[in-house]
C-alpha cells in the first residue's frame, strides 16, 4: 500500500516506499513480487552481476561482449523501468583505493552502470558509501556524470537495434537531465569503529561537486543505537536528504509484529511531511518535496508467519510505516496554503516605493492574530490616556500612518468602542487606489464624523493638529527592513509631545542556518549578485544552527537618533558542539516588534505569536557557504547604509573564515526611499 | 633625482620615490621645496587638516561651511595635483572603533577625504594601518569606495565655480576609474606587542573586498629589526606591493651620512625590479610593475649638516637609494624579452591540434641551450649503441618525430658528426607548412641522400624500416600537457626492440603559489570557467610556499601502460612554519625531463636548466584562495582524464578546506587530440 494512496492520486505516480533488493537477472519476476505482490512502490536493484569485474573482461573478446546487466531495456516497459526501479550501484566500487586495478575497475563500472541507468530512464541511482575518509577520486568520477559527459557514451557503450536506439535516444532527450544520484551515507555516531563524522563524508563530496542539485543524500538510518544528537540529527534538516533508507534491524519484534521505538518514529516522521502534502487534495504533483523511505535488510526471524505463499516477507514493515503515516496529524489549513511556498525565494516587498496591489492587501489582511493584537495595544494606550472618569469628555486624536485599506482603522474603532473611549481617527495613506477603498469604508460603515481619510504621504503631510496616538504597521520580515524607521522619523513630527508610537518599537534577529535547497536555488540563476540579495521565504527544510542573536533596534518616537538611521552589529554565534560540523548558507532574519506595553508581535522562532502569518522569515544567503567545525565561532557583519533615494543592507564573515561583503552599495539589493 | 632616471624618459612620468609630509596649507611650495629643491618624485602628504573632525562641525553653519582641505583644487595645475600628490587619508581614522562618534567621524572624514582625492584626480591615497585587529567595517567602507559609489557624490559635497565644476567633470570621467588605495601595512614580527600577523590584516581586509585590483599594500618596513624571517617576508612576494614606506630610523649614519643595513638592502633591491625595467630602453611606460619608495620620518640629528639653505634634509637619504638602485645588475638580454611577459596570462600552445606558424618556431627554435643538451642526449645514445670499432660500418636509424622547422634534425647529425658515427635520418612532420622548410633544409643543406622528409602524422606513418632512437621534442611547461605521451605512443611501433626514445622519461611538478596580480586577472575575465583553465605565464611576483611535489611520469617507450594514459595523482605540501598564514591562489607547474642517461632538462626550480628558455611555468587557478595557516597541510588532487578526442585536466584541493573540482570532463580547458 502506498502512502499516502488516496484516491484522487494516479497510482503510477505515488512512488514512496521502496524495498532494497539483491541482483536478480529476471527483472519482471522481481518487479511482480516485490510491487504487485508485495504492494512496495519501487525496489533499489542492483543493475548488474556484482561478481562483474570489467578488468575480468577478456579484451580479445570485446567485439562480441555483452555486459552482465539485469535483463535488456525490452524486459518491462520504459515507464515500469523509470518508476519501478532506483539502480543501486554496485557496492564493491571503491574509486578511492589505493590499489590501482581496484580504483580503475570501479570508474569503468561506475561509468558503464551509470550509462545503463540512463539509457533505461532511471529517475535515480543510489551510490554506495565511500569507503574511506578521502573522496575526492569518488568526487570526481561522479561530477563528471553530473555535468553529463556520459550521453553520448551511452550510445557507444551499448549496442541496439536501430529501432531501441532511435527509442533510446528520445527518452535520452526526454529525461536524462532528470536522473538523481542519492549518496548512501549512515547516520551514525562517530565513535572508534567510525572515527569519521559521516557527514563530513557528504559534505566533502558535495563541495567538491559544488553543491550540484542532482546530488542528494540516501539517509541510511541503520541499526547503530542510540540514534545521534537531536542536534547533529538537525543537521541532516538542511541537506538535501531524498531518501532515508531504514534497516529491518531498526525494529523491534512485538507480538511477532515489527515496531520501531520513539526516537526511530519520530525520524521517520520527519520524512513524512512531503507526503502529507502530496496526500493532500488539488495540489500539484510533485516528486521534489519527498523524501523516499526505502526498507533494507533480510526480516526479522521471529516474525508473524501465518501469511500464505503470497505474502512478501517484508510486507510487515510496509504495513507499520504506512500505519505510521496514517497517524501523522494533518496539515493545518494555513500550513496548505502556505506548502507551496515552503523553501521557494520570493522578493520581499516594497510597499513604499511600489503602491501594493489589492492581492497583497488582502494576504496582509488575512493576518487576524496580527489586528488582534493591535487592538490590544490601543486599547490599552487609550484606558493608560483617558481615565474612566473622563471617558465621556475626552477625544483621543488617534492617526492610522500607512491605513492601506483600513485594517488598523476598524482596529482602532474596535479598541476604543471595546474600552469606552472617544476616538477622532485620521486615515493616512499614500497609495490613492487604497484611498478609494478606504473613502468607500467610511460611507459604507458609517465612520463619518469619526474617519477623515488623508490623501497623502505621511513624511509630507501637513495635518492640521497633533496625535496622541500614532498606529502603523510598516515592519516587514526583518523587522526594519520596509523602511519603517524612515517613515515613522518623518511622520513623528505629527505626534504631541507625549504622544503614543504603536509599535513602541522593534528589533530585528538572525540566525545562521544551513539550507541546501536554497543555496542552490540562488545558485542556479548564474549570476552572483543574487547572492547578494535577501529574500523572503517559507523556511522550512533548514537546519539552524545557534540560537538567534538581535541585530537592529528602532524605538518610536525618537528625536535624539541620527537621521540617516544607518547602524552596524558585530555578531557572534556559537554552534552546540554536539552539532558536529554543519555548513552555513546563510542567515535567517525575523523580527519582534513592542507594540505597546506588553502587547508584542513576532516572528522570531522563541518568541513567535502564535497563528500569525503575515511574515516569512528572511534570508540573507552567503555566496560561499561557511564551514563550521564543533567549537567554532561565527562572526558576522551586518549593516544598515542609506543614501539619500534608497536603503539597503551589506553583511559579511569574518570568522571561521572572511566571505567577500555582500551587496556593496547596494548594488543588487535595495529598499527605495 | 629620480631612480632609473634616462635622457629617453619624460620627467613627468618617472615618480618612483616620495616622501611622506606634514600638512600643509601651503600645496605650491610643499611641491616646490621637497620636488624642485629636494628632487624628490613626488610627496605623501595629507589632504585636509589633522584638527577636522565632522562632528565639531556646526551643523547651523553648513550652509557657507568650507572643509579645511589643503588649498583648492587650482593651486597648482592638474598634472601636478596628479603626479606629484599621494593623499594622505588622516592617521586619527579609526573606523572599527567601539566608540561610536569616532567611528561615525571616521567614515564621515574617510569617504570626504576619498572625495576630494577623486576631485583633484589624484593617482593613489594612502589608507592609514587599522587600528585593532577587527577591520570589518573599515573593510566594508572601502569596499564601497572600490566600488565607486562616491563619483556622484565628490559633485555634491564640494562647492566649484561653474567652469571648475565642468573641468573636474571631464577630469573625473577620464581618471576616476584609475584611482588607487594604498593599505599601509607594516612589515613586522608578530609579538607580545602586536600579536597579529599583520598579513593577517590585509588578507581579512582584501578578502572583505573581494581582491578588488585597486587595492594594494603600502608596506611600511618601519624600524624594527630585525626584519621576518624570509619565508614570512616571501609571502608579499605575491602579493599587490604598490609602494613600500622606508623610515629614516631604518638607517644607521656612517661618516653622517644614511646607510642601510645589507638584510635591508636586500629588501628594498626586491622594490627595484619594477624600476629596472622603465629605465631601459624602448619600453612602453607603465605604472603597473612599478613599486613605489617612499621615505618617511624625521631625519636622523649627526647627518651631514654641510648643505646649504637650499639643501633638503632628506636629500641624503634619496640619494643614498639612487645610488643602491644605479649598483644594480642589469637586465639580461634574455629578461628583457621575458619581461613584458611577467605574470601575463597566454593560453598554451596546441601543437597537436593547431600547425604551428613561423614565429612561434621561431620562438621554439631560440632556445639554444635546450639543443646543445639535445645533442649532448643523442651523443651519448650513438656511443653507447654503436663501439668505436664499428663506427664505420654501422649506419643508425633516427627518426625525429615533430620534425617542425628542423632543428633536432641539426641537433642529431652534429652529434652524429661529433662522435664520428653514421646516421640516416627520418625527419617525420604533420604540419605541412614546416615540410616546406625541411625539404628547403635538405637541399640547402647538403642533407640529401641522410635525411628524408616524411609528411605525415608520427601516430598513423607506416615506416619502410625501424628506427634505433627516437627524438621527439612534444613536451610542454608541464611535461605531458602538450599530448607528449600519446603521440609517442603512437610513434613507439616505429622502434626497434631495444631503440631508444630521447626523451626517455618526463616527469611533472606542482607547487601551491601566492599571486594576487594573477588571481586579479583571471578574476576581472568574469567568467568561472576561465579558473578552470591552465595558463602559460612567466612567474615573477609569486610567493612560492612549498617545494614542488612531483605529479605524473611517463617513460618511452612504454608497452605496458594503460592505452588512455589517464592518472590520478593525491599531493600533500607542507608550508614552512616561520612563513605564518598565507593565501594560495593556485599551483605553478614544471616538468623536469631525462633525455637520455644523466642529460635532463628542467624549468622546475630547484633543478633548472640554466639558461633555457623554451617553456614558462603553468599556472592552474583556484576559484577561490585557499586560506592557509601555520602547520597545515595543502592536500590537492590532480587528475590527467582523456576521451577519444581530448585530454584534460581536473583539480581541487581538500585541505584545509574544500574547493569545487575544477574544469569537470574538460568543460572550459582541454588539449585537443
Amino acid at each position: 500500500m502506498p502512502l499516502g494512496e488516496s484516491e484522487r492520486w494516479e497510482k503510477t505516480y505515488s512512488k514512496f516506499c521502496g524495498l532494497e533488493t539483491d541482483f536478480s537477472d529476471d527483472v519482471p519476476s522481481l518487479l511482480s513480487f516485490n510491487i504487485d505482490n508485495g504492494r512496495f512502490d519501487f525496489v533499489v536493484a542492483p543493475l548488474i552481476n556484482p561478481s562483474y569485474r570489467p578488468s575480468l573482461v577478456d579484451e580479445r573478446d570485446s567485439d562480441s561482449h555483452v555486459l552482465p546487466f539485469a535483463g535488456s531495456d525490452l524486459v518491462v516497459s520504459p515507464l515500469k523501468w523509470r518508476l519501478r526501479v532506483i539502480g543501486k550501484i554496485s557496492s564493491w566500487i571503491d574509486l578511492d583505493s589505493e590499489d590501482e586495478t581496484l580504483r580503475m575497475n570501479s570508474e569503468t563500472a561506475l561509468k558503464q552502470e551509470i550509462a545503463w541507468a540512463k539509457h533505461l530512464s532511471l529517475r535515480a541511482c543510489l551510490l554506495p558509501t565511500p569507503k574511506g575518509t578521502s573522496c575526492a577520486n569518488y568526487a570526481r568520477c561522479v561530477n563528471q556524470i553530473l555535468q553529463g559527459k556520459l550521453e553520448m557514451e551511452v550510445i557507444f557503450l551499448l549496442s541496439f537495434t536501430r529501432t531501441s536506439l532511435h527509442q533510446s535516444l528520445i527518452f535520452l532527450l526526454r529525461s536524462h537531465s532528470a536522473m538523481k544520484l542519492w549518496l548512501r551515507i549512515p547516520l551514525r555516531k562517530s565513535n572508534s569503529e567510525y572515527p569519521i563524522d559521516s557527514w563530513e563524508i557528504w559534505n566533502s563530496l558535495r563541495l567538491l561537486c559544488d553543491h550540484d542539485s542532482k546530488l542528494s543524500v540516501a539517509l541510511d538510518v541503520g541499526s547503530t543505537l542510540p540514534l545521534p544528537s537531536k542536534n547533529s540529527r538537525g543537521r541532516w534538516l538542511g541537506e538535501s536528504v531524498k531518501a532515508a533508507i531504514i534497516s529491518t534491524d531498526c525494529f523491534v519484534p512485538i507480538d511477532g509484529l515489527p515496531y520501531l521505538q520513539k526516537s526511530h518514529q519520530d525520524l521517520i516522521g520527519s520524512f513524512f511531511h512531503g507526503h502529507a502534502y502530496l496526500g493532500a487534495k488539488g495540489l500539484t504533483r510533485s516528486d521534489s518535496f519527498i523524501t523516499f523511505i526505502i526498507i533494507s535488510g533480510i526480516p526479522l526471524d521471529d516474525l508473524q508467519t501465518d501469511f500464505g505463499a503470497q505474502k512478501h516477507p517484508h510486507k510487515p514493515y510496509l504495513d507499520y510505516l504506512s500505519n505510521l503515516f496514517e497517524k501523522m496529524e494533518p496539515l493545518s489549513e494555513q500550513e496548505r496554503i502556505d506548502f507551496r511556498h515552503r523553501d521557494c525565494l520570493c522578493t520581499p516587498l516594497q510597499p513604499l516605493r511600489d503602491n501594493l496591489e489589492a492581492h497583497s492587501y488582502e494576504m496582509i489582511e488575512r493576518d487576524s492574530v496580527k489586528y488582534t493584537q493591535y487592538q490590544r495595544a490601543i486599547a490599552k494606550a487609550l484606558v493608560d490616556m483617558v481615565s474612566d472618569e473622563k471617558a465621556s469628555e475626552l477625544t483621543i486624536v488617534l492617526m492610522v500612518v500607512g491605513a492601506g485599506r483600513g485594517p488598523l482603522v476598524r482596529a482602532s474603532l474596535q479598541a476604543a468602542e471595546e474600552t469606552g473611549r472617544k476616538l477622532k481617527v485620521y486615515a493616512v495613506e499614500k497609495n490613492p487606489n487604497a484611498v478609494v477603498t478606504l473613502h468607500d469604508l467610511v460611507k459604507t460603515r458609517g465612520w463619518e464624523g469619526t474617519v477623515t481619510v488623508i490623501s497623502r504621504d505621511m513624511r509630507f503631510w501637513n495635518a492640521p493638529e497633533k496625535a496622541d496616538i500614532l498606529v502603523s504597521e510598516l515592519l516587514g520580515s526583518f523587522g526594519d527592513n520596509e523602511l519603517s524607521p524612515e517613515c515613522l522619523d518623518g511622520a513623528q513630527r505629527l505626534l504631541k509631545p507625549n504622544g503614543i508610537s504603536i509599535p513602541f518599537s522593534y528589533t530585528s534577529f538572525l540566525q545562521p542556518i544551513t539550507s541546501s535547497k536554497l543555496y542552490s536555488d540562488v545558485k542556479s540563476r548564474n549570476n552572483l549578485s543574487y547572492f547578494a540579495t535577501a529574500y523572503s521565504v517559507k523556511l522550512h527544510s533548514v537546519a539552524r544552527l545557534a540560537p538567534c542573536e538581535p541585530v537592529f533596534t528602532f524605538t518610536h518616537p525618537d528625536l535624539s537618533r541620527k537621521p540617516n538611521n544607518q547602524c552596524y552589529k558585530k555578531l557572534l554565534f556559537n554552534v552546540p558542539s554536539n552539532t558536529g560540523s554543519a555548513l552555513v548558507h546563510g542567515f535567517a532574519g525575523y523580527f519582534e516588534a513592542i507594540l505597546y506595553d506588553n502587547v508584542h508581535i513576532s516572528n522570531e522562532p522563541t518568541t513567535e505569536t502564535p497563528n500569525m502569518n503575515g511574515w516569512f522569515p528572511i534570508f540573507f544567503p552567503l555566496m560561499k557557504p561557511l564551514e563550521v567545525h564543533p567549537k567554532s565561532t561565527i562572526e558576522a557583519h551586518f549593516w544598515r547604509c542609506s543614501d539619500s533615494t534608497k536603503v539597503w543592507y551589506e553583511w559579511s564573515v569574518s570568522l571561521p573564515t572572511f566571505s567577500p561583503i555582500h551587496n556593496t552599495n547596494g548594488s543588487s539589493y535595495w529598499i527605495g526611499l
